[in-house]
């Protein structure tokens, strides 16, 4: 009878649903026999009666003990996610809701980086001497952001959450995707899309470079030292997709020798990221832990997506 | 013949005009006897043919050099600014350009806040221990901004644009002014209006509480212990206005028990902050110096708007 089986345990507490979240499911999914596992115990249990799965991870031999299974559903907007082979007659499914919260942390880089707090709103704690009132430093940094131009990397339902708010706030969006989408409804005249072949194009026209792309063969070391030189001196890469994209050696050395404005980075080629790599020491150089997307209503998000998919 | 005489040398490189600035001003005003003064004694030499001034500073005694004058205008915002009483029929002018820069400072702000930037972004650099890759300490903090309520203390031109910005993130705004002014075009069904008498009811509805007001004998530590203990426990307030509204020591004390989410001021009882300011060691504190109209275009955007109301 349409068993939907959620198992969504999760060491990161906005990434595992509370009994409230889980309630507003079940309202959501009237009619519906879901059931929510605890456990993997619990999980294994309701697997031969479940349609529908949502889960953080699945095995492959779990496909065998779920003779009804349609779907296989996940929070993850990664593609890497997952690492099973479904057999014929279940899909895979992976989340879309990202956008309202990634769309807000890029935004906040972006203004973060251009209106100065990111170099300055820590600086006059530990204050001395020129840090104690930085204005001679920080007049020469701070700028508006209305009237500058973003490459959004990755144009998928993540980029264009980011390029939406930014659009807003006049900024001019390029966005650069690998397939031939239709543009957005919110572009304006200033904006544009750009296909992957045109990144080199694209890159020396970037008052800020963000980048949303997936991890795969295609990505990897995409930014490298060649690619990140042709960056204005004053742009500002931010990093919320995979670390495979980014040379780190190559970002850090352009942000030490003067070549590029800043970054803030959230993934990295390894993760935990290294007390040694060189990021961490890197001038002009922010860092956050995989965190572009924590937000207390990240499985609201995904519970309202995947009751509209399911019912 | 009408002579415009623009005198704005300013310790602050983003203050003081570039060749470039003044040479876009003469193109916007074409027939005007525009006269560009790089010293006092540049400007006192044309004040007796002057009929409006555009200038950082104006003193008392000037005005019996400048028979012909009719408008003394400044780029500064603050009505505190000019301490002249212009004879009659001289007008005082005060921009109202800001906006369009603060607006975007106080976004960033409430982004920065939101999305965890201001705690964790420059943290991982001193990394060690748990800051190493502070997921955990991140996860309770990393909030949207969508969905949340903005009270902007100070509805004027400044405060609008901030609300502006706000808004098109998803914000619910509620404007707080002295005057009855009409609701900006862009307010929804969620944004409204309120009175100053309404401050005590607006403040415990705020998860951002953004200032902007002049200072003065009303307004002077407005923001007293008792109205910051009307704030949710995890509220952010910053405060681009000026420093006379928030009672300094009462706010340290609130951000070290906990009382309050964050702050970030850039603007000061005393200014350049003194190192022993408490706020410079309060936790989830952070400062700027008085610096958040800093913008290359800043005299663009005032020349624009200075030649809109001369021609």
């Amino acid at each position: 009878m349409n068993a939907v089986s959620v198992f969504l345990e999760n060491p990161v507490p906005v990434f595992a649903p509370t009994d409230a979240q889980f309630g507003r499911l079940r309202e959501r999914l009237p009619g519906r026999d879901v059931r929510f596992c605890r456990s993997e115990a619990d999980f294994l249990a309701a697997l031969p009666e479940t349609e529908i799965a949502l889960v953080w991870t699945f095995r492959q031999e779990w496909f065998a003990l779920a003779p009804r299974l349609r779907a296989v559903c996940t929070p993850a907007a990664g593609r890497d996610y997952f690492r099973v082979a479904p057999p014929p007659g279940v899909e895979l499914r992976y989340g879309s809701f990202h956008g309202a919260i990634m769309g807000e942390t890029a935004a906040a880089a972006v203004l973060g980086f251009a209106r100065g707090l990111l170099p300055f709103a820590s600086l006059m704690r530990v204050a001395g001497g020129a840090a104690a009132w930085p204005r001679d430093a920080f007049a020469p940094v701070a700028r508006r952001v209305a009237g500058s131009t973003a490459v959004v990397l990755g144009f998928g339902h993540i980029g264009r959450a980011a390029g939406e708010r930014l659009h807003a706030l006049g900024v001019r969006i390029v966005g650069v995707s690998r397939g031939a989408h239709p543009a957005p409804d919110w572009f304006g005249p200033g904006d544009r899309l750009a296909t992957a072949a045109e990144l080199e194009a694209a890159l020396p026209l970037a008052d800020h470079l963000l980048c949303f792309l997936p991890s795969g063969p295609d990505t990897d070391r995409l930014l490298d030292a060649p690619r990140l030189a042709l960056l204005k001196p004053s742009a500002f890469l931010a990093n919320f997709g995979r670390g495979n994209l980014v040379d780190e050696d190559a970002l850090a050395a352009a942000l030490r020798a003067g070549r590029l404005g800043g970054a803030l980075l959230d993934v990295f080629s390894e993760e935990p990221l290294p007390l040694s790599s060189p990021l961490r020491a890197a001038p002009r150089c922010w860092l956050l832990p995989h965190a572009s997307a924590f937000a207390p209503d990240y499985l609201d998000l995904c519970f309202e997506e995947f009751a509209r998919t399911v019912s």
